[in-house]
């Protein structure tokens, strides 16, 4: 071995010797087209001429990014909790104060700047607990199975991490839905466990079909040990809505075939479209009797990122576990331990969201009414999305019956495939890189979520505002008609 | 397979199929003595009768929850920020509202409830990296290379992972202090990398010597690949803090052995010592020249937990990075992107405490009062806590020159030894155990941070308050003459 110079000059950390699994990782929804978006807003900035004055993002289910506004009592209370002083202004409604107050006894030192318990502060566990026994129509909830998250995120990859075991065939598997968010496949790809592939059901607006669940175990288990199950429901990217008997065959499904169940449920009130009902899959465990309820292990997730508050940047979140064995609850609490908690700002919102003003309270009119137009606002999206986009020959969309995003199949001539392959290219990626350098809007291509092979799609927000989406969608029409031509 | 009932009622998921990595993580700092500590408040609260009237905690570094206040000018910040319509409101003083807009205006929608950037903030990335130049006299710093991250836990863990691969001999080695912050050994566990211990020279108050590194490397590169060194400075859990040339000697010797340095420097303005002084490993690393400055891989970290603020519920950090190969950055953005963001709240304090009211400037008179009271108290608080430690026989403390924790050695009678041995506890576990049950005092014991073996320490923390801090330090002076009594 020589000394220094020479030899330090070789980097200890490269690519070749870094974490294989880290490298597995892919993440689409902020990937090239997300950094070549930041780009085109810089050199527009920078004063750059370009085919289109403004980059609209329709990437990322970011609500308050496009323009949303913040439910006003929740903020009051942050606002409150951040700086107790205001608690002796007369300009706060009382509602709000004695929620701080409540959130703040909670909290050592009645300050936000302490360090939570690791499962999160006691008295939000307790607010959730009630909040799913009520959303439940009275299933009981037990706050010792809440654990409070740092956005759903977090929950869904400590879960999967616990569900990690095994080696070759004996290595654990687990199923999600195609097209999938992919943080579920990035989790996957990192903890080096086996992504089981699962297709929605797209002719029959992307149900999901309990014969492909079977298709897809099977399979699988001539190559892995399949032992969970997720589901994401209202659907992302798919934005469809699961039916009560869907979810209970699942169930069925999950029982037989001993499959851990991950539910996650953050669009639970981002339900849209006539005769689509949000179904908790806790309470339709519960419905099923104890021969489910006492066995079916399930885990469910929601977060403040989504729904009316679209409050993504405090990274609240909460997650359910039951019929968990207690030892690896244990586990599970030392692990969360190692990180001390989850941010105590995105907990106490979280505890705003499941404990909202009630009927009777000075704030509560008002609450009201800011949900409802926001809610209001996102279902009149999510119908003109579909409206605008079928209009469209060559794209063709299913109903967004819930959550934030509509995902419609595109037809893309061989022509524009054959060039997207030449430049080393996925075709919608090509489709999308070419819609963002022409018009400035923002998609990522259905390759990032998957989906079935021949098939393209891209998944768009319904977030902007609504002049805003018109535009967009007017973009969006113009474009796949001048690149059908162009490529025809 | 037989149909559900019998079958499903055994677990999918249990402590014999869970991921073995995470069931060999431990956490000392939240571990079993903690559990018992709740549950004693509880047990007070519900009138049981103890010998002591409160459980006294001193078993983490969570400053607000020991009564510490924060800095009011953050907080009224944070409140503005959280409820911008109090912009308009007359008794905020404008420099608090005029950050306010400024990181108002670097959110998407102006909102914190925007996700940010994976990254961080960009106006936050730019203020940290003006923060440390003046910090370390000029030496410049790139906002490129600062990372946001939800706490330094996450920086650190993140920072770990990326350098973890390999198998068998070729398995990634990382170099700890011990005694350490159980943090690094927990994320060291669950990802399977390989712990090499380096022990703090006790006798030369925590000191660092380069022969103890070199012999823990030599003898771990029989076993592993030894590609990290770790060092935090100010010491948790042993309040030392380094001398400059102690750094230079550590740079060198990474620099030698080709290893990634990583630098917890959550600790950097708690230094209370005499003739101590906290260098950053970035400066020294600069001041060294190119030779290293422009080769050794660093990085280092910092937190809003700890320093004057302890605000630790929000999971403010920041990790700089430097030297790191350019292909590896960007896997390790991309691997960022898939949580999404930092906490927005807490991106927003990290700002404020790297760009804090500035001469001139409404608030600055009171920011530095505060401040000041601050790491005064703490300052008086670790002179007291040596002092009287050092009067009780079988108890030895060097002094706490910086961070918050005293790490005593304590001499633990045979007969004690052999009946902790007994009751199947390590000693310092018993000791502490039996020291919570008798005086209501919750600490730390050594083995939940590594130490030589043969000896016993205790971890406090300095940040009860003063009078609450005498009474404590008496009752562990107590508590250690009858323990010694009773078993000699
Ligand atoms: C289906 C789904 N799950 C989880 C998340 C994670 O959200 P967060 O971590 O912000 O709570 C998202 C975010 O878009 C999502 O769409
Ligand atoms: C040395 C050291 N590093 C890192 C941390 C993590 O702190 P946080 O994640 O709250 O920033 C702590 C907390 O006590 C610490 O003592």
């Amino acid at each position: 071995m020589t000394e220094n110079g020479v030899m330090s000059r070789a980097k200890v950390l490269t690519i070749d010797t870094m974490n294989p699994t880290v490298k597995k990782v892919e993440y689409a929804v902020r990937g090239p087209i997300v950094q070549r978006a930041v780009e085109l807003e810089r050199e527009l900035s920078e004063g750059m001429k370009k085919p289109f004055a403004e980059v609209i993002r329709a990437n990322i289910g970011d609500a308050h990014a496009m323009g949303q506004q913040p439910i006003t009592f929740f903020r009051q209370v942050l606002a409150l909790c951040s700086y107790p002083e205001l608690l002796s202004d007369n300009t706060f409604p009382e509602d709000a104060k004695s929620r701080a107050c409540r959130i703040l006894q909670s909290c050592g030192g009645n300050s936000l700047g302490a360090y939570s318990a690791s499962q999160g502060i006691d008295s939000v566990r307790h607010d959730v607990a009630r909040y799913i026994e009520r959303r439940d129509g009275g299933v009981p909830c037990d706050p010792d199975d809440i654990y409070l998250t740092t956005g759903a995120s977090d929950g869904i990859v400590t879960m999967l991490k616990l569900l990690v075991c095994g080696e070759g065939a004996g290595r654990t598997g687990v199923m999600i839905s195609i097209p999938q968010y992919p943080l579920y496949s990035a989790a996957l790809a990192e903890l080096g466990a086996v992504q089981i592939n699962y297709y929605l059901n797209e002719e029959k607006c992307w149900s999901l079909d309990i014969s492909e669940l079977q298709r897809a175990l099977d399979e699988a288990r001539r190559y892995c040990n399949p032992r969970a199950l997720c589901i994401i429901n209202p659907g992302n990217p798919t934005g469809q809505v699961q039916s009560r008997e869907c979810i209970e065959d699942v169930i069925r499904f999950a029982a037989k075939e001993r499959l851990f169940l991950m539910a996650d449920e953050v669009y639970q009130d981002n339900v849209y479209a006539d005769g689509c009902q949000f179904h908790s899959f806790k309470k339709v465990l519960f419905e099923m009797g104890p021969e489910y309820s006492e066995t079916v292990e399930l885990a469910s997730f929601h977060s403040t990122s989504k729904c009316y508050m679209g409050e993504c940047g405090f990274r609240g979140g909460y997650m359910e576990i039951i019929n968990m064995d207690e030892e690896v609850k244990a586990q599970l609490t030392k692990l969360l331990s190692v990180r001390l908690c989850p941010p105590v700002p995105g907990q106490a919102l979280m505890d705003l969201v499941v404990n909202p003003p009630r009927p009777g309270e000075p704030s509560y009119d008002s609450f009201i009414k800011e949900r409802t137009a926001t809610l209001s606002a996102l279902a009149e999206k999510a119908k003109l999305t579909e409206q605008v986009l079928n209009t469209v020959q060559g794209i063709s969309c299913n109903p967004v019956q819930g959550a934030m995003y509509s995902f419609p199949r595109i037809t893309i001539p061989d022509k524009a495939i054959n060039e997207a392959t030449d430049q080393g290219q996925l075709p919608d990626m090509f489709y999308c890189m070419k819609m963002l350098e022409e018009t400035g809007i923002c998609l990522v291509p259905g390759s990032g979520f998957g989906q079935k092979d021949g098939t393209y799609h891209f998944r768009m927000t319904i977030l902007p505002p609504r002049d805003k989406l018109k535009i967009l969608l007017n973009k969006v029409k113009e474009f796949h008609q001048k690149f059908t031509q162009q490529y025809s």
